[in-house]
């Protein structure tokens, strides 16, 4: 297991390694609010560690030339993101930069056990490429449900029956021989585009997943917020209608009973079999099921009904993410997940109804934005879910 | 002006006495990560900036008896809550007890100028009762609209013409010969229930205030979020009805234009004028005009229309709550300001729909509450808010 730092500067020297990559120690400097001796001291504790290494010259800043200082390069980090229907495994090094990366099919309704075989067959795989000679330093897993944050339980996630209280970071620790931590997907996402996407630098966001539901990770002073119970984010029951539409929840008008990846795929269906849709009955007829990249397809190929379902989608998405930006005053909005495929027409949707419903004030200087990473954001995220824990005094 | 910590430490120990009291230098030792030389220290500078005074003996803990340690007695805080339509000023010790209060009849819309010569001769009153012989350390001050925090800047105010871009804190700041820390009147009145009242220790939790419009102030991990452009919290323009009535901001649908202290006075007057209330009607009559305190006192008398007022309100902004619920997954939710007049029959509405369309795992032990400390939870919240600032190193 990975040594741990000893205190807070050291946590710091770490993570600044970690997100801006190596630097001299006249550079390390200039970035944190250490006197110079007291530096050195933290520095040269942190290389008998093995955290850091001292590697190759450093830029002359007119002295004698000292070695740059970066993060072990044997150190690597596993990062697991489990949908509701795929499941992505990545490698990264300590700066996060992903070294191997693959993704499969899977039903997270087969339960813990059965997704944990598949991930770990999955992570021997990537083994079996070297990109791990040693194993692992850590390991960070999303997973689409809400998760009690400090033990990394899933507590009663809808789409994820059996994985109720299923101890997953308690299990996975001991399959993987070295230290989990677990997140809700959403949260990852955000972390992900924090740490290397369109949210870099930005204290106070929201990042909305579209997936087979409908997700929000809250970034708020630069800090994942995940509520009281872990639930945060938790939008896709939001209201959008009284008295609307039956929702699987119980209740009705949900915005999940309107919009995400399976209220779009039924819908689509729906407009094959009335026949109000050619393009999406022949490929109803091709493939026996739709999915929302069916509906991607068919307005690319200028179906007006397939465009009709991605706009009202939008549109009722919107309408709930307006009066989270009434409410959140955040300073970018992040749409991400599988639906982005349905790309600008959805987007344009959402910020019609922002922009129009917000308060002024909040959407003056408001970004709306499709994420940049795709895929890989939850996995990015994972391994600086893990990296943000192991940079921390133990 | 009253001297600043020189160090996070100073800040952490002169924050731990103006929330708990005095402590004896062993029982500081038992609350502070420090060691006892280095606790020592610290204390003796504090000593001597005169921010601590010892003070009287504290209680044995079998050796030689020591003084207690406490803030300096003479230190003064000045707590301004500007409210639509009222003004409150007190004056507190540096626990933020309160030691004077006023309380006036204001109109916002006078303008700056106008509020604060009204502001300063009040606090002219409480100071010849003799609560500040040597004026204040610091003054805290909220208003009905969003500010600019670092500034302390009202900016784009709704109900406050005449008051965007006005520079209060340099300009009280001038005329108080102290410093000036200005926010919104909800995030003031959050901190207020949050030092003092039925928020103490909750980390994450809503402050909804009911008053001439409705807002919320939001605290995450024990802070206030502000939100990028400081207006977070502003929930009174979230839609609560597609293609609603038309509102004061120009869209439809928005929560205020169902409730809020004048939308409530709006509607009473129109139950009074078409007949359906006797009780209202007689009011109007007597009075010319009717508040939230009318159709309070009618609600009391058994006036049933009355009740369906208040009901349908609770509803409305329920909906809304419910929704933030959701999203943020708070551990309390606090109801406060003038409306909360209207009691357990508004809560009781609130309290319905949140926990009807709130996600369980949000609802399942979350309290929804009347603020405990009525009028004075804005005073008390500026006064911590000043406070926070003069008790950081500067």
């Amino acid at each position: 297991m990975t040594a741990r730092p000893a205190n807070a500067h050291q946590a710091r020297l770490l993570r600044l390694l970690r997100d801006d990559g190596p630097h001299s120690r006249a550079q390390l400097g200039d970035r944190v609010d250490l006197s110079r001796s007291k530096l050195a001291v933290e520095v040269d504790r942190l290389l008998e560690t093995g955290l850091i290494v001292a590697d190759g010259l450093a830029a002359s800043r007119g002295g004698r030339r000292s070695h740059n200082i970066r993060l072990a390069p044997a150190l690597r980090f596993l990062g697991v993101d489990i949908g509701a229907t795929s499941v992505d495994v990545a490698v990264t090094n300590a700066e996060l930069e992903i070294l191997g990366h693959v993704n499969q099919p899977l039903d997270v309704r087969d339960g813990p056990v059965a997704v944990f075989e598949q991930v770990l067959a999955m992570t021997g795989k990537l083994r079996a490429t070297g990109v791990a000679p040693d194993g692992f330093d850590g390991a960070g897993v999303g997973v689409p449900g809400p998760v009690r944050f400090p033990e990394g339980v899933p507590v009663a996630p809808p789409i994820m029956p059996g994985w109720d209280g299923f101890p997953v970071r308690e299990v996975l620790s001991q399959e993987l021989g070295c230290p989990v931590m677990v997140d809700n997907d959403v949260n990852l996402m955000a972390m992900g585009e924090q740490h290397a996407g369109v949210a870099n630098s930005v204290q106070d966001f929201l990042c909305v997943k579209i997936g087979t539901g409908i997700g929000c990770g809250i970034v708020a002073g630069g800090e994942v917020h995940r509520g009281t119970t872990g639930s945060a984010g938790d939008i896709g029951h939001i209201r959008v209608e009284p008295d609307g539409r039956p929702c699987a929840c119980g209740n009705r008008g949900c915005l999940e009973a309107y919009f995400s990846g399976s209220a779009l795929a039924r819908d689509a269906e729906a407009v094959a079999r009335d026949g109000s849709s050619a393009e999406l009955a022949a490929r109803l007829e091709t493939a026996g099921r739709l999915t929302g990249a069916d509906v991607a397809a068919a307005a690319a190929a200028g179906d007006g009904v397939a465009l009709d379902l991605i706009r009202e989608g939008g549109e009722r998405t919107g309408q709930v993410i307006a009066g989270l930006v009434s409410f959140f005053n955040p300073g970018l909005v992040v749409i991400g997940g599988g639906v982005t495929g349905l790309g600008h027409t959805l987007l344009a949707a959402i910020r019609t109804q922002v922009y129009r419903q917000s308060l002024p004030l909040a959407t003056g200087n408001l970004p709306i934005v499709l994420g940049e990473l795709g895929a890989v954001a939850g996995v990015i995220g994972a391994a600086r879910l893990i990296s943000d824990h192991l940079f921390s005094p133990a």
